[in-house]
């Protein structure tokens, strides 16, 4: 293995632009997470900070506002109100979803009409990571295996036999400047059962997939163009046009009639299958909040009494009564003799449920949906 | 036992007046019902009618009107808008709450010197009773046995050896013209413990003390004379001024130096003692409403859904959950695999408790009252 020269070392990394999706109502996380104001929004650990304020906060260091972000058009003001220092060049705003192949993809297609030698970093905007400090070690060998020809993800060592996640099957070290641990991908596994989960633990060599990857923008275009050609075609249009006063003209035109399809089936699997897909494992501590027991695990203030409470000003009493209270109005709470709750106190809706439950939360959405109770989703 | 004439039973029941004390924040009702809008004003069963207006209907035909409410000021247009038949000369406002032996004592004051021969009758304005026929039937034998100078209660039979009631115990039966089961008192005991209360159902002759009692207003009188005079001296004095222009100044000047006490200590236990008492077992269906598992029996959809919810144009989406939802919002409460709960929702505070943690809903509006959270009492 190499030792790189400070140059060399400042080169690669001088090629690196941030690009942060940020999509998905989190509807596991309703009421407080919904259309109008999706999880990434929120704060949800008691920080301080949104989500995707700790995001950007997080890849500063690494790009220093280099950072492109991918939402929907309804997000955009409340996105300029958490990034003031975002470029308006650098805001993508969809007119309307079309799943994270599009999205990402037109963040590479911008990006490579910028500077095809640009490395891009993909993360998501409602993911919770802490410590900072080895996440940006994790990119920053990232950063150097990808300029080697290689999409790199960011592996999450498995807690718990966890069936929400797909897992990332690695194979041997790669020899890699400046990347100790980078290592060969085998494959990227959906989502398993329990038990073959549980035989991924046993055997070793599995990581769970956050969906956070670095990849030249290039490279990552070959794989779309080969396995969605009108995807790209489309992507490349507007990539092109980005940073010129044609840009309202072409996206209106172009996006909408965009195909729909996720960039794990469009690039990271077929290129996983090329060989082209290296993995850093995160040796950090990783949340995707997926759901309101992930916030009680959050809160620091949990590890101190049985109720994790968030919410500003939140006016909660309890008596022998643990679980969550989530709340975005000044209504007192009361809460008497009652285990492992979840709380979610909302103008306009109100979730009571348990820890166990949590997961079931999407469903009840699902059933608001169907029946019409839109206006509170 | 002889049989009544026509005449002599219609003028026995022409002497008759209710008296509804319609006091008490009811807190173990709380959110629900608070300061500003207590039990007796919300339609806690189902029914269509509030509290106060079943108890107002349940009477209409023993008294046809004759009916006098004791309330405190603050829900006068609460109570007028409930009971429009009510005369302004029957509707006596409390400048400051006096506790029961004031509330009912003055009635009896203001009734006697309408009429000395009046027997009053007293119903709290907060149970719920049904059906109304058996009610009806037992007050009018109360009227009977009043008649022949007693001072009537209304037991209950008990139904399980509930500790939250004090009891009555029965002697012989009477034999009292019109009034087949009127029976003597041999005394009041208070509150029992668990193995107190399991002894007296076993031992039969004891009931629940309901805190209904029809008596003739002199004797009634007489005993508060003996036991509180002060008290009694400005009752007599009110009373004689009531249905005078004198009424509010009267009434300004004397009830804030008026002492608290209950009609049980002062009146109903030395009447007890002096055999004074007689008892009418209620053939009926009773409940005090005394906490929101209370709730969850008495509305009839319990029955079909493991899901009570009480609220007009409630919204509310489950799954897995059962127990009580009483909102007084429109907003969408949705329950997710929880059992028993009981939540209770109103624009300004939330409870989430337990049917079997209702009865400590009390000591969290005490908490909440120390400290200093009393916007919402």
């Amino acid at each position: 293995m190499s030792t790189l020269g400070p140059d060399k070392n400042d080169d690669v990394l001088r090629r690196f632009y941030g690009v942060i999706p940020a999509g998905g109502a989190g509807s596991r996380l309703w009421p407080l997470s919904r259309a109008a104001a999706p999880k990434f929004l929120h704060d949800l650990t008691g920080s301080g900070s949104t989500l995707i304020r700790a995001t950007w906060a997080r890849l500063e260091p690494l790009c220093a506002g280099r950072t492109l972000v991918v939402t929907g058009r309804a997000h955009a003001g409340a996105v300029r109100a958490q990034l003031p220092e975002l470029r308006e060049a650098d805001l993508v705003l969809e007119p309307e979803p079309k799943d994270s192949a599009a999205a990402i993809g037109l963040a590479a297609a911008i990006l490579y009409h910028r500077d095809p030698a640009t490395i891009m970093g993909s993360f998501a905007a409602d993911q919770v990571i802490t410590p900072v400090e080895p996440f940006q070690a994790a990119v920053t060998e990232a950063v150097h295996t990808a300029a080697e020809g290689f999409i790199v993800t960011i592996g999450i060592t498995p807690t718990h036999p966890s069936t929400g996640f797909g897992y990332i099957r690695s194979a041997g070290a790669l020899a890699v400047p400046g990347a100790p641990h980078a290592c060969a991908v085998a494959q990227f596994v959906e989502k398993p059962d329990e038990a073959t989960a549980a035989s991924y633990l046993e055997q070793g060599g599995y990581h769970w997939n956050a969906g956070m990857f670095v990849a030249p923008v290039d490279l990552l275009l070959k794989h779309l163009e080969a396995s969605e050609p009108v995807l790209y075609a489309g992507l490349m249009e507007i990539g092109a046009a980005w940073d010129t006063p044609g840009r309202a003209e072409v996206m209106h035109r172009i996006w909408g009639s965009l195909p729909k399809t996720a960039i794990d089936y469009a690039v990271a699997e077929p290129a996983a299958a090329a060989g082209d897909v290296a993995m850093i494992p995160g040796a950090f501590g990783w949340d995707d909040v997926g759901d309101f027991a992930a916030i009680g695990r959050l809160n620091a203030a949990a590890e101190v009494s049985n109720l994790t409470v968030l919410g500003e000003g939140a006016r909660v009493y309890s008596e022998n009564a643990s679980g969550i209270v989530v709340t975005d109005t000044k209504r007192v709470i009361a809460l008497i003799g009652i285990d492992d709750v979840v709380v979610v106190d909302t103008p306009d809706a109100l979730l009571v449920t348990t820890k166990a439950h949590a997961q079931r939360v999407k469903s009840a959405v699902e059933h608001l949906k169907a029946s019409g109770d839109t206006d509170v989703l």
